[in-house]
């Protein structure tokens, strides 16, 4: 169904066999939950990123840690890869076979296992996904802030160091995961971190599995930050003359040190795609959405601040929301956008960027990126959460039209290549996958590439977590 | 001078030679910047732990990143340890050359190299200290907030994963350090992460870097985020009748979600201390001293939350500061607090503990260990970030005398794992260096030690990256 990658992009597909004991020993152990069946296995060797490789040999659904520790020792003792899989929102190829194995799926190790109101702590297994746990905390009064646009698994979260909207104000899965359980590839178990706020104990295996895209171990449990729910919440959307004049409006807002919860960027092109999808008859022009959290008086003055730095950038059409029903509709056009973008172009695909810059650099690293977007010729749309320096253009490609794909990779790697050159990162908030390793070698330098390479050799010497994602060996 | 230590905290003296030929080498090299003298070898061999054992044979003073390199090249061709020293604050024996080898000065490393204003972040060299970068980022009307008590260096805190004060709103350096440069243990340098304020891109090595203390590699360069001076800062002092009331309140107010940057407790004894030392009469009851960060209306209303809070809990005697002379004046009493204990026992040594325990554990936590050091008879001082729930005894014993030690050491023994015991940690933010060693196994368990031990054998495989250190191998 997909176009053909260019030869750059191919995943390195190098199949290992899956021997039939294996699979066999699989059913032994799991009956009917480990599934050899077709349609299970693609389901779980593809995930939202546009590669196509064969799926893995059996899918196992994990109901707890022994589960996986079991699967994962079945699986060393063949050196069979092993992919853990939550619910399949990744987007840069973190779930596909590429050599082969098989996918343990902890979408069934879904429960919330201790909530710590008075600690603002939670501990959930791994397949609890981001809106499921707010669901759960709800009546204690707090929440957990950590949003990608998926309702995504906080196992598969902490696995690719998600971020999101709320980000500027309350850190990102770096910042917010406190402990874990995880199961390392000889299939032990073991805990990284305790609750408490702080440690100086040891290497900080913690933050070394964050991120590490389920090529270090399996995450078996996640103990996170929460939050009270601020006393009361203010968005606004205001637009602008210019996405420069947005991307300055932010820029100063958080120069200021205004405590700021959400400032989104879209650009023109995506108002008028949401405005066709959902009829909200918005300006046609650049927009910022923004939402303040805290008591009502500071939120009514970090609103002033930024309603009067927004003035100077000729910022207008300020409209403010605080009730719960006044903010969703603001904030549908945010939320809306991806599908809005999909439906402006039947049967397109988007191609999602995902680059981080410095603030001061943001300014010059959109607007020519978008100058670029927009003499290729090719549909995008661009949001952005730019209070982080962080943003997302999707170019919406013919899947049928390998040139398209061609063009919209050309601008991808145009874009990676101006956020690095402007001290930037190649990856915000997606991950590495199979789409950025080039990337990450030209960001982190072979030195420090060889070093993670180092560590991976190190505490997986049979190569069978997740291989083939972040480098190759 | 010292006490002889009782058997299990002895640390790991297996002084390995250090042939001539390096010496030779290194002098070759460094010139009079490598120093054999016994009193150059001798600062650099303690630091404000109470170990003694033998000094680096060998102190090298490097002036840039190539220095440390070719040293650290050096070291690892004769198989000799290599130990950075900053200013030599840390306090659990991490500069000690247990196992011989030559000590890394990098204090003449102190340039700022470049402030980011407008990114809210700097990057220094590592020998740069705190005070020092505050006062070079002044004119920015920036500030760095990681205050340990000392003016330690970036590198040092970088390296113990530091805190203090402020860390309840800030963080710690955790969160604070965005990419370091390090020379790694085959001398080459590698850089981690960008400027950007977050990524996705491989595996964290700034964080495993952090709090690695010196076993890893040497960092030679620190980028570090800055904050906006807060347009207005308040202080406040209140007295409590009972260290109970004191935490209570911090409890709900960390609960509530106050942004409160500070929140410190003074026991009434360690008040005595201060009153005694610098005349300062007050009320001889437990204490909290907080400040507050934010615009001058958020500001007062965090205040008087906080008021209200205190006064349910029978906190009285309030004092606000808000001019910087008043508040000086306001936190002497938490400044002066370890010199002032230090002198009310004349020729006494502080044995300082520094757990960290889920702020709903406490008060029980703080409570039993205060009994249990009346009941010791030791004289004692109590300070804590109790915001994070992270809290410092400091045990005066007499050096000359064993036996108090090893009271002091016993009481440490029993509140480290009292912590453990309530989901905390051993260190709050000091390390683990030689004396937390079996604390940390008991805390993070065999596995997760040993993958900390992987992962040091795989990156240091002659082990002369400050070896003996947070594990032995």
């Amino acid at each position: 169904m997909n176009a053909p990658l260019p030869h750059h992009l191919l995943p390195e597909i190098h199949q290992r066999d899956t021997p039939a004991a294996l699979i066999d020993a699989l059913k032994a152990r799991f009956a009917e939950r480990c599934s050899t069946a077709l349609v299970v296995r693609e389901q779980h060797g593809r995930d939202e990123s546009s590669f196509a490789v064969p799926p893995p040999a059996a899918v196992v659904f994990a109901e707890n840690t022994t589960d996986v520790a079991d699967a994962v020792k079945l699986a060393g003792q063949f050196h069979v890869p092993v992919i853990p899989f939550g619910v399949g929102t990744s987007l840069e190829g973190h779930l596909l076979a590429v050599q082969g194995g098989i996918s343990i799926d902890v979408s069934r190790m879904n429960k919330v296992l201790s909530i710590n109101a008075e600690d603002l702590t939670v501990t959930v297994q791994p397949g609890v996904t981001r809106k499921q746990l707010n669901e759960e905390v709800k009546s204690t009064g707090l929440f957990f802030p950590i949003d990608p646009g998926a309702d995504a698994t906080l196992g598969g979260m902490s696995a690719t160091r998600a971020s999101g909207t709320n980000a500027v104000r309350y850190g990102t899965m770096r910042e917010n995961v406190l402990a874990l359980e995880v199961v390392t590839a000889d299939g032990s178990v073991i805990r990284t971190g305790t609750r408490a706020k702080k440690s100086s104990a040891g290497y900080d295996l913690t933050r070394l599995m964050v991120g590490s895209e389920g090529t270090l171990g399996v995450i078996t449990e996640v103990t996170v930050k929460l939050y009270p729910l601020p006393e009361a919440i203010s968005a606004a959307i205001c637009s602008f003359p210019s996405i420069e004049a947005a991307v300055r409006t932010t820029i100063q807002v958080i120069q200021l040190g205004v405590p700021i919860a959400r400032v989104e960027l879209i650009d023109s092109n995506t108002v008028r795609m949401v405005n066709a999808h959902s009829k909200l008859g918005l300006r046609e022009e650049p927009m910022l959405l923004m939402e303040f959290h805290g008591s009502p008086a500071s939120v009514k003055e970090q609103a002033e601040t930024v309603q009067e730095i927004a003035s100077e950038f000729g910022g207008n059409a300020f409209e403010w929301a605080s009730t719960p029903e006044e903010r969703t509709r603001l904030w549908t056009a945010r939320h809306n956008a991806y599908f809005a973008a999909i439906q402006s172009r039947p049967g397109c695909k988007a191609i999602s960027t995902d680059t981080c810059v410095p603030i001061s650099r943001l300014a010059d690293c959109l607007l020519d990126s978008v100058s670029e977007a927009d003499a290729s010729g090719i549909p995008y749309f661009l949001v952005g959460h730019v209070g982080d320096g962080n943003f997302h253009f999707g170019y919406l490609i013919d899947p049928a039209l390998p040139k398209e794909r061609e063009v919209a990779e050309a601008l991808n790697h145009k874009l990676v290549q101006r956020a690095l050159d402007l001290e930037g990162t190649c990856t915000g908030e997606h991950g590495v996958g199979l789409h950025k390793m080039d990337f990450l070698v030209t960001e982190a330098g072979d030195g420090a590439v060889d070093m993670m390479r180092t560590i991976k050799r190190a505490l997986d010497p049979k190569n069978i977590m997740n291989p083939g994602k972040i480098f190759t060996l």
